[in-house]
């Protein structure tokens, strides 16, 4: 088993790609085939393995989710950091912050169009911790 | 690897905290660094990764969800345990049954403010079987 | 560790039971306490736990998302491949596409109620790729 830990900066609301920073990882653990785990130690980012073609997957994920969990929703009582607070905390509910993808041939087996993104819901940019482990 | 079942009672619609069982659990595995999977074998509850500081963080996600997929919506043709029956399948579909939590130092490498729910879904008070193993 | 990789025909969209095939995996595998892994090598379809005994649980889960995220909806930019296109990214990043399971006594520790689904959302059938490990 290897492990690492990453500090990542977000820039506000949006989408990191994170998939070539955990290839390497795994390739430079020498692990050929095997399991890897990326977590992300917080409550309102997730990861997803989403679509890495088409940039506008990713501001129509935004859309879907700025009118499922709309901010400044009334609805909500918490919202001591903000009218993003509680809809981030949604958003990472219905979303992951745990994903574990197989190690093929020294590689994550992603698919073709399958990139590891960090998804920071708050608005403004956070320092975000994410442990990789590989086994 | 080590292994453990739990039976957890629940009260009703809302959430168990599951973090310090789980974490005598890794503790008492001996296991310094690896990796743990807590799994509900259930279809009507989750196991999340939710804010633990402020409870009304909890009552908002409950408001969300019952305002997202109502109890008792005519659209539902499965209602066979009542009207929050497919509700309950539908909140698990859009949250989590499995859960992996690196290990580290010889305790779940949780975040600040990360807590482990069971978060049931039914109505009714119900015994919920969850799997744990470390490795 | 065993791994195997299956090559799974959908009929469009809907849902695949690949309970009895993940099962004779683990049982080929040897393997009698450990983890299964299954990874869906895509980003519009899910890998879910779901009901398995009342079909009408499935239909309604597919009249939940086609509310929720509409084939066609004209908020959304990306419609590359149809009106079905970023209703299933989005229905895929709601749902899973990794699931861990512990496998007990040489058999996966399902519940009663709980099947593997592999859930198709694109209307045209496709040919999926799942990754399963066990270690």
């Amino acid at each position: 088993m290897k492990r690492e830990e990453w500090s990542i900066r977000t820039s506000g609301r949006g989408f990191t790609d994170l998939t070539s920073r955990a290839g390497s990882f795994v390739r430079d653990s020498g692990v050929r085939d095997g399991m890897c785990n990326v977590f992300l130690v917080h409550t309102s980012a997730s990861l997803i393995l989403g679509e890495n073609a088409d940039p506008s997957v990713r501001r129509d994920l935004e859309t879907f989710f700025a009118r499922l969990a709309p901010d400044g929703d009334p609805a909500y009582e918490h919202d001591a950091e903000g009218p993003d607070d509680m809809p981030s905390h949604i958003r990472t509910v219905l979303t992951q912050n745990s994903l574990s993808i197989p190690v093929v041939a020294g590689e994550l087996a992603l698919g073709t169009w399958q990139a590891l993104y960090l998804w920071e819901h708050r608005e403004i940019p956070h320092e975000r911790r994410v442990i990789a482990t590989v086994w």
